[in-house]
């Protein structure tokens, strides 16, 4: 039970990271796709039934939003191949546990990160896999999981009418689901946040073995959460830098405010480690004073102890003349001594702060 | 009543910092408008009802700056879209708690950084937000609180006639302002050494979880301090490093000055952070030699009773043969040499350093 | 005995690394030769008797692999000077515990770098040195080891026509080889993965010596790992960026994929560092717990002694006027004080928290 | 008196520094002007009775270097006007606790640095600012104190005819004066290293509360050695990538030679940084170890004790029946007792190397 | 004495480096100049009797190598001046304890390093500066210690006609005694890995004062190694980079793989310094193990004695009714439970794994 307490479940997961050699990827049991067809007065939005019905969107003047909710291997084939994506990409998107990273091959802009949500129950951060692919014209994303998804937001903007998003191409959609990814992270981090709070409350109130626990559970999704932002934040830089076509110049400012954001969430999570290294401080330090305070019981009892304990062992010496043996108050006098003299020493040691 | 003492109320505040999601900046109460408009002879100095006032400014052909305490978003956005700043910027301008930074957009230069002050009362470094907007002829600065500002000295510099103040345009205006500001860094950093000073001396005469609670706290505004300082080095190295057109050739060896003070002040707060360092190994090496203080204690009394209980405990067995029991010195000899062993032994251990 | 359980010889292993001054390789006992000639259409696959054999491949159209596994000096000079190889590249070759780099020489493309393999009953990475030339139109390899190899996997599919590996040359060749390698330190890491996290369930459960021990052995192969790991990435990188003409530009692109997955196995490199660290930190917590709880030990008895020892000593004292000396219940009232006084402390001490 | 000796006050002094708020520089009470104005032949050498005396010195056609000691706000002016230095830099001539620095502006080469002391009764390192302004055939430099002074060995060598300091123009003396500002850095940083060698002498036979206050202290020291070479390193390292047309080609490896000794200053000043962690380690290493000695004295005096006071309280019970009660050698035989089971105790224990 | 155990002296040595103050090189007693004059085909070898038989050989058109074992100023300048050597260099071969450098003046390429030999007696590593320059047709090396030196070897090979290196010129010379001296480094390396790897079987086996002592002279010898190599390692990198003319092409190749080896002993000692650290903590995990074990005995102590104490004490109080006083068998009892009573005790704790 102990080592559950610890998280050293959690520890697998994190380690377990392996890129390449086992894709296993599950296949997903439910697949939506959605698609969004619009320029800045018209727009088309429907759930089709199947990858096949995506494929002529590609032929659309307008800027096309095609979202593939659940990997299978052969419908990411299908589309990928129809829109022109090379091999290794779609290797990339049915990968499981890839570093996020940017790339730009024939002709398209591809990233690939992770959308973060923290998991209140388990108190862990959970990550979902989204591939973004940006093309002249079009966006297509790959997202593991059917059920959650961050961009709610993005579709009710695009619903309005000459709306920014309406009026700018694939580029400023693609920056607006980069906007949303990194603004969740703030979400996640709020949250880590809050625990951090809550420990430190913890740890001054009372600190036990739970609370070690608490805080290697926390140090861990911390490296969790690291673990992705670090990337993103090159991710993000490259895409900045790479002056890549598909980019309007006009667009180019907005990454620069991702970038900004994201920068900022990096600095973030440096504070929340040096907030866990002090905590951790803080934990042994009162661990340690616990102990002073044992001690110093133990010390106050001896103390006690030692002049009764002396006193006493004097007047039970069986000599023939023992001073006030047949004294009437020779035992009530050797019973205050016995109370007088460690009242004596407590009045010094206070004196001294030492107690 | 622990925990506040651990200043875990301001762990929330320095955690929970998110740029993006929630810009529900609470509209200010008050909103003050100043406009000085001048050249090297003339000036105009006014506080002027409403923003919509500072608009003809624009057209005006000295220099203007028009300096806005308290921030409303309809009043940033006429303003802005009136003097053509990028609806990003007023985003920044509006947002809550961003990460200090610089931006050349269309035509202005924009610095976001925050002012400090040191709360004495809760001991806090506080901080204010400020946007500078540096275009050609005028500078537009927004802050948060109506209520307090830096730049009463640029005022009182401004009323005189033919100083460079006068004679510079508005660049030289604006390093006058980022001067200020950073100068300010120092008054902060200034009181926060004399709060380390003071509590050198308090953990070095006692050492009690009042003083780890004191070190705990400041550590927090440290965190607070580097994350304004960091990022605006790199602020101020950027706008030497632009060649903007805005900036005089003249006017960059000031900023160059600047630039200067803050490497300065981001040495000072490392040399801040290594001696919180020294001042928590002090405090943990004092807690230990009162630990050590009190085992001594513990020895020392236990040592003094040894002798006493084992001669007590001899003298008591009832045993018919007992050597001197019947002597008249008896119980005064073996009294005596209860007293007189631990001083043999006392004597031993100081000869040998324990005590 | 102790110091073979905290692995004191794979401390020497470890440290006696030296690149230059004893190349006293031992002449490997069994040479193997394997030759795979191959175009899009056609291949000869075959094991040699020789090197000597080996030689008219130089002449072969199409891309010839040849592995040499097992190193003997004069073998290997044979082969290299036929293909034209420098005389720094065979020293290299045969040299021992080389850090692993690459090197563009005369025409060919040089990289040397270490298989690892972890040994489930040492519980050790063991390293076995590859060398891979790639020059126009063939690709030799050095392997040290006759009798474990990696490259099965490529074996099986160059067997397959037409295959991707079977219709690009050389260089898509020499990518797969480094792939290969790469993608086993993902299978070492995740052994040590598992045997990090075993480790800390031992230590949350029972922190003893042998934990300890096993700690030590850990942070030594990590460094093993480490130490392979970081010049890969370093080499791997150097190839993307050389620019040689043995790469084809479609090549690169798969190059820059490995070079994800070692930015990758060195991330996840630095996490188990962290967690090694947090281990330890766990361990020496749970020393310490320990020590305090034996110390409460200590006090409770104490504390329960206390008054026992001191109604003894009162009662025990020889005056001839005892309060209840002669009260028929005395002795069972002054027994009954010394269970009674005890029991109240302990609620005490209990209702403040020290136990 | 305890933070006395932990050099609180000298916190102070290192936390106070503040370059641009108050610069309320205490006018110097004593001034002294010195020039030499000499080329290879003929040499002038004078102490000025002011500074207007130092301006004719500018149409001199040898090198003048005026040497001012003591900074007077006015006269400070009145030489920099006549000679065209720029206001910015007048003022950090005039300003107190700068960071070293280098400038270029308007044709003149200007260096800010300090001069380091040791100060052997106070035992701290003291700083003496001094500007050296490199112009076209002159060098003025200003110094804070009148009395103290590193240039008297150029001094000697400039009377020298036909030295090479006599030959080489301003930029060579420039240097040799960077030369023996660095120069002394060495000789106060050997003063240091005795006291790191004295303190771990001392630290070594006798760990108490005055060894860990001296290690504060320097400690302190060594923040202050650092502040000032890490950023004189980066100061020589601009002079020779100016390419500043003041610099002679010839002069230029005499700088490379600055630097080279700067960069071991540095080098050296963090081995001394490392030397006082194994210092402070030591430290706690044998504080720890005292308390072991004390818990270690504690145990044995328990462990002596023990038999005798079970074998004093077995015989000491009032039964009727006990037995060796009665018999003549029976009290012997107990004490007997007594003394041979801790002796045995002590035997095992020994053998197993606890004490 | 324990100072000495502490090796404080070798502190002294490692902390008074002062390369520019006190260049009071002794005079060497005892110098051996020795020529190499060779081409591919042809040898002079010869032991001069003063340096001024080596001047004619800079006319030699032949490769030639003059070493000169110990330095005397004079010596040092005669053959310097007429080889064209820089004075700054002459005094850089003069001066004592230089950082490690690599220098281009006027027409030469200098490099000034140390040999490392460990002194097996003192357990120290030795360091004899040895300066090589490099010149068109000539290499000159001057050495400290006329009785030790790592040349042979190079002699050895030099003696052997058309060996490689009678072949190239005399850049491929100044290679070979590079990479002879960095070879060695590895010796002295490995020296210091047995060093480590000893003393970890000794703290292993027994944690004393001793051991410390030991880890902390190892850590001064590492600061003496580290000190060597990281400047070597950009004197390689320099070479290489320079592009001096003096360096053919095809050498450049070798001075590459003397930098892959002095890289590879930076690392090497990077994992020296991460084993120290391993091994300080063990140091210090084991004192506190050894210091709980001596806290068990006394709590073992402890317990055993108190309920022997207790029962004593209750049937040694002076009650006229005390149950089973006159009992035949009460004292046997009694005794009995005081050894049964910490029997249950023990088998309690021991149950509950505190033992």
């Amino acid at each position: 039970m102990l080592p559950s307490l610890f998280g050293t479940q959690r520890t697998k997961e994190i380690l377990k990271v392996n890129p390449t050699i086992m894709p296993v990827r599950e296949e997903a049991k439910e697949v939506r796709v959605f698609v969004f067809d619009y320029d800045s007065e018209t727009i088309d939005e429907k759930e089709l039934k199947s990858v096949n019905e995506a494929l002529p969107f590609l032929q659309s003047k307008r800027t096309s939003w095609i979202n593939i909710d659940g990997l299978r291997k052969a419908d990411v084939e299908i589309i990928c191949n129809h829109y022109g994506i090379h091999p290794l990409l779609i290797e990339d998107i049915l990968s499981v546990s890839q570093r996020p990273k940017m790339d730009e091959v024939e002709g398209v802009l591809f990233c690939l990160l992770n959308m973060l949500y923290y998991n209140e129950q388990k108190q862990t951060v959970e990550q979902e896999q989204i591939s973004i692919i940006l093309g002249k014209g079009f966006v297509l994303t790959f997202q593991e999981d059917a059920n959650r998804d961050l961009f709610n937001p993005i579709r009710e903007k695009l619903k309005i009418p000459n709306s920014k998003l309406r009026q700018r191409g694939s580029d400023y959609l693609c920056y607006t689901m980069l906007d949303q990814i990194v603004d969740n992270y703030f979400l996640v981090m709020e949250k880590l946040g809050e625990r951090i709070e809550q420990l430190e409350e913890e740890v001054i109130r009372k600190s036990n073995t739970r609370s070690l626990a608490r805080i290697n559970q926390l140090r861990k999704e911390l490296i969790i959460l690291k673990r992705n932002i670090a990337p993103v934040r090159d991710l993000v830089g490259s895409i900045i830098r790479s002056e890549n076509e598909l980019l309007d110049d006009r667009t180019t400012k907005y990454f620069k405010d991702v970038h900004d954001h994201i920068i900022q969430a990096y600095d973030l999570s440096e504070n929340y480690r040096d907030m866990m290294v002090s905590l951790q401080d803080l934990y042994i330090n009162n661990v340690n004073l616990k102990l002073n305070e044992v001690i110093k019981v133990l010390t106050i009892v001896t103390v006690l102890l030692a002049p009764a304990t002396v006193i006493g062992g004097i007047f039970g010496m069986n000599f023939d003349v023992i001073p006030s043996a047949h004294n009437k108050w020779g035992f009530f006098s050797a019973v205050g001594l016995m109370l007088f003299i460690p009242l004596v020493m407590l009045w010094i040691f206070r004196k001294r702060g030492w107690f």
